[in-house]
């Protein structure tokens, strides 16, 4: 592992290559989320201003949702061949090529400067020449609002958008524990640059389909507990096809996982081949990967998922069988 | 109505009262929410730290998800019987006294100097002695804030996080449209004075009761499109008290809010003596208060309120009959 964080002097030389420099590519991750791509959109404008050439290209395409800041930037998707002109090749929120796919491959044959500007731990060698790095800012989109100021240039309005879904989509709306006073003071900056919270807002989140209040309340509906209100279990039976792969559960899996006391949340989706597909989520030391692979499944200790056979009610039994007793071990050994 | 902002003298006059006088008495009104909670709190932080008696008492008792930083506060909740000597009432959040039920009227009697901290339009005659007033804040615990900055008071732990709560409580956690450039630089300057957001967000959400899911689920169950998808109501019906009390609707109103296209969400909470109390939100220029205003009730564009006689379903068509041609009307003007 690399030293994390870049020093000021290290910075620095990022900003003169954005002084000096005159065409720049900008890429990110595969499926890049709203803070990848909220701070490629943020930067560009930024270098845009200062009157460089910026091309963005990411081995996938942006989220609709995000077509208030990206679609008149010219978000390109790599397919194959060769890669425009760049004299500076820029990788927002990653700092591993491996992550990038092809593109990251063409990206490490090109015969320019490579700078990676990101929040996270780098493993591995370094392959980038420069590095404008903090693993404590809660967002890639917070670095490049730093590199605005930096550099003395203030956001346009579609660049300060690109940058509060970069800052909100990392900190889940301001909400986990990465949300800090530099983050909420830039994020009040950007509302003063024109950023409309409710807005963007909208624009992410506020797209349901007229469906899903009826699904979510069915499936809210199917909720029981277990294990003296630790374990909840609830489902959605196969019955319209249409519904059964538009339902999103994670509404009901937020409103259930809300309770007090709840720690572990299953949800039994089932399909129309007699099997269920298990989604786990724990919010404590309840360990749902060790769950899920007992079904063939696996995950992370705190979300995992497994493909199950049989059907609802099958299912649902040996979920309880090989749950519970997980329950009554930290009964009986810590009360 | 009285002109709704304070001018900067009249608020330099209400600093004046909280340097010079000795005894207060913070108020707020009935189902007192997270803003009147945590302004109150925030409020006697700052009066506490200048050395200050503050006596807080309310027409109910604060939420429990509160108790972080009301509990070492005492909050009283007022029965009958004589205030507690106070040379400043003042009062957060409501310029009504009618709203403070019984406290009200006693406030009103009492020999002491009234004071309004408050952020909502004021209808009718003008009964306090001073004012500090602005419509255009997000939150009462906002005019805290810079009350206390005013007063070159740093707030302590308690008192930043009764603030936090007072403006995530009013903004919906930063998402409504009235979170502006203060209220996110405010909210920064809490963080920086210790507050987690993290933190407070599972104090304030994540301690739902069992039943939470079943009434959410119950309750949408219930809703129903009008206005070609732009309108939904949804109701909860009287029937066992206990429900009705304690269920949340706030849950409902976000799912039914973030479906494509909603405009309107109203609410029918049936109480047991043949009355219901209407909560009306608005995502657009669709004026909620005015609708609610027809009904006796008020509020502000976005979110109003009214208590409202005659059964369950005379009140729905009551509603509708007044709330439909406001649609119509934009249909017909717009397209």
């Amino acid at each position: 592992m690399s030293e994390p964080d870049s020093n000021q002097e290290a910075r620095d030389r990022v900003l003169s290559l954005f002084r000096e420099k005159e065409s720049f590519l900008l890429s990110g991750h595969v499926r890049p989320d709203g803070d990848c791509v909220g701070g490629e959109a943020a930067l560009a404008s930024v270098l845009l201003a200062m009157g460089k050439q910026v091309t963005i290209l990411n081995p996938d395409p942006p989220d609709p949702n995000f077509a208030f800041f990206t679609e008149t930037l010219g978000f390109g998707v790599f397919e194959d061949g060769e890669l425009p002109e760049h004299d500076v090749a820029v990788l927002l929120d990653i700092s591993e090529l491996s992550r990038c796919g092809e593109l990251g491959t063409k990206i490490g044959e090109a015969n320019s400067t490579k700078v990676v500007i990101d929040h996270h731990m780098h493993f591995g060698e370094d392959w980038w020449d420069e590095s404008y790095v903090d693993v404590t800012a809660s967002a890639t989109g917070l670095l490049v609002c730093r590199i605005a100021k930096e550099l003395g240039v203030e956001l346009d309005l579609r660049g300060a958008n690109a940058a509060y879904v970069a800052l909100v989509c990392d900190t889940g709306w301001f909400k986990y524990s990465n949300t800090d006073a530099e983050t909420l003071r830039v994020a009040g900056e950007l509302v003063g640059l024109g950023v409309e919270p409710a807005r963007v807002y909208d624009s992410l989140f506020q797209r349901d389909q007229p469906g899903q209040p009826m699904w979510l309340s069915g499936m809210l509906a199917t909720a029981v507990y277990h294990a003296d209100g630790k374990l909840v279990m609830f489902e959605l039976p196969f019955a319209d096809p249409f519904v059964t792969k538009n339902a999103d559960s994670d509404p009901a899996m937020d409103v259930l996982r809300a309770v007090e006391g709840v720690e572990v949340v299953l949800f039994l989706r089932e399909l129309a081949d007699n099997t269920v597909k298990l989604s786990a989520r724990s919010k404590t030391d309840y360990d749902v990967n060790a769950l899920a692979r007992e079904f063939g499944g696996g995950g992370h200790k705190k979300a995992s998922g497994a493909t199950i056979d049989g059907s609802l009610s099958e299912v649902r039994s040996k979920l309880l069988a090989a749950a519970l007793p997980g329950f009554n071990a930290e009964v009986g050994g810590q009360r």
